[in-house]
Parts: C-alpha cells; sequence; structure tokens
C-alpha cells in the first residue's frame, strides 16, 4: 500500500510517498511543488496538475495531509487555504481517500514526541526511512504525515482503533503509544 | 465575448454568464454551486469539477472573481480560501484568463455607488439583464462581477485605461466614472 504525505504551504508544499510492505515501510519519492506562474490562478491550476501527475507516476492508494496549525493572520490563512483548496480538490479528483493529521501528531508517530524538534523529525524520518540524507523541511514533513499514517493503519489493523475523528473533515487519529 | 462572474463562498458559490454584444450585454445563465459531500477533500474535488462542466457548457472567455474582504477571523479565512483555490484551479485549467474584483468595484460599476445596498445591487442587475426575478445574492454578485468586467473591458477599449493592476494576483481595474 503506498502513502502520499502532502505538507500544504503557502508558497512551498512537500510531499513525500513511502510504501508499506510486510517488513515495514519503504521510501519511495519525496520532493517539493514551488509555486510559479503569473497569477494567483496560473499558480493554484499548476499546483493542481503537478500534484495529479504525482499521484499518477506513483500510485498511492490513500493521501496523508498535514493540518493546519491555525494562528496565522486571516491575510496567510487566506493564502494557505487557497493553496490548501487546489491540492485538497486535486487529490479528490484522483480518487484518493484524504486522511489529516496535525503537525504534534505526526511528530508523536516519528519521534514519539508530540513537541519534537524539526531536525529531531527530519533525523528520525532518515533513520525510519534509511535515506542517505536528511529530507529537507517541507518535504520531510510530507514523509512523516505518511509515516504518521502508516503507524494508524497498522493500529487499526491490530484492533487498537484511533480515538477520535475530526469533524466532517476526513478521518484523523490521535495516535497514543500503548493505548 | 461571454464573461463569467464568480462569487467564492465558503458554503455556497454563485456563479453567472453574460455576453457582451454589439448592442450591450445579455444575460445567458445564474446559479449556485453548493458544498456536497462527506469530507473536505471531497467537497472541493465536487465544486472544482462542477466549475470546469460550467465552463465547457456555458463557452466563456474571461473570468471575472469577487476578491475577498479580508476582515475574517484565520479560521474563516481559511475556509473560504480553500474554495477559492479549488475555484481559480479549476479556472485555469479550463484556460479562462481570471480578473479579481473588490465588491466595491463591482457596486460602483453596476450601481455608480460601491456603497450601494444588496438590494440595489439586485435590482440593477435585474433591470440590466432584463431578469423577469431579482436574482439571488450569490448568483447575483457573480453577475455583477462579469457586468463589472464588461464596463472594464468597454472602457479600455475607448482608450480609458485602466487605473491599477493588483500585485500578481490577476488584472483588477478600478473604474472611475468619467475618468
Amino acid at each position: 500500500m503506498r502513502i502520499l504525505g502532502i505538507d500544504p504551504g503557502s508558497s512551498v508544499t512537500g510531499f513525500g510517498v513511502i510504501e508499506r510492505q510486510s517488513g515495514g515501510v519503504v521510501h519511495v519519492a519525496h520532493g517539493t511543488l514551488r509555486l510559479r506562474g503569473d497569477s494567483l490562478a496560473a499558480r493554484l491550476g499548476l499546483l493542481h496538475r503537478d500534484l495529479r501527475e504525482i499521484v499518477a507516476s506513483h500510485g498511492p492508494v490513500v493521501a496523508a495531509v498535514e493540518q493546519v496549525f491555525v494562528a496565522a493572520s486571516p491575510r496567510s490563512a487566506l493564502v494557505l487555504g487557497q493553496a490548501r483548496g487546489a491540492i485538497l480538490a486535486a487529490l479528490s479528483e484522483s480518487g484518493l481517500p484524504v486522511c489529516e493529521y496535525a503537525a504534534t501528531e505526526t511528530k508523536q508517530a516519528v519521534t514519539g514526541s508530540g513537541r519534537a524538534s524539526k531536525l529531531q523529525v527530519q533525523k528520525m524520518v532518515q533513520r525510519l526511512l534509511r535515506l542517505e540524507r536528511r529530507p529537507a523541511s517541507d518535504a520531510c514533513d510530507a514523509l512523516a504525515a505518511a509515516l504518521c499514517h502508516a503507524q494508524s493503519f497498522r493500529l487499526r489493523e491490530s484492533g487498537r482503533v484511533p480515538r477520535r475523528r475530526a469533524r466532517g473533515r476526513g478521518m484523523r487519529f490521535a495516535v497514543k503509544p500503548g493505548s
């Protein structure tokens, strides 16, 4: 089962693809999509198209998207929202179910602590996926979201059901170690 | 030349199509798109698809989109941004240039006053497009955006150039009567 992780950003969106196998998870691909184009509409149209191409070339069956930590100004929330809208529409039109995870959940799943630093997350993602180099920040957060989903899936398979579901915004799990 | 007007909203998006002819403008269609679906991603995917279908069936060559009046909370700006992102990506992928207009500009273009009430705008849109009934609010604002673009276009054709361009967010015109 291939999982596509996404970390949507106002100007740069990270993506990462991993594959769940019987022996664990393996890395497939990761990278970033930078907004480009003359106008806002052109930039969002290209982001939508790029994401559909990533889905088509790597064949994930589910997407794990990092939730927004809403503490920004209305203006920056609007700009981030516009990128998220193009991304979520592309994932839906590619036929992928979308699960959203808070950043604290992805950090918890990867490092064991919801308050881990960026560097700690990068080191653990590198180790878990046996990467030669530490992935850059945006792609790393996307890989962490995919790893978080893989762990949630494993917990569900083992009968450890998710603690809660987000209201109407796809599934979301709070993974408590040992729960 | 057919113009598609759009008034993006968090849950309801208005649209309106008009056609510029030598004798003036005529009404082609208007209506609303309501977000529907089980998850946020599904709702945005359907909004994106619906909009592309409207473009395909009515054949506009340009889109006029109402700008956001940013006074909302970060949470509501994020939700509105997500809908706008799906909409703008759809318009771009349909090959339409997108012009954005502030609500005060569309009111000014339709009624002569940037502070006109909703009812005044509805009455003027009804009269200008010779509609049997007053259009409902969301679709009316979309038709007003399309009419505003038609007026800007006429002013540009007559050599009355636009006063300014928005920074990197498509074109935008401030139409001053008699300027």
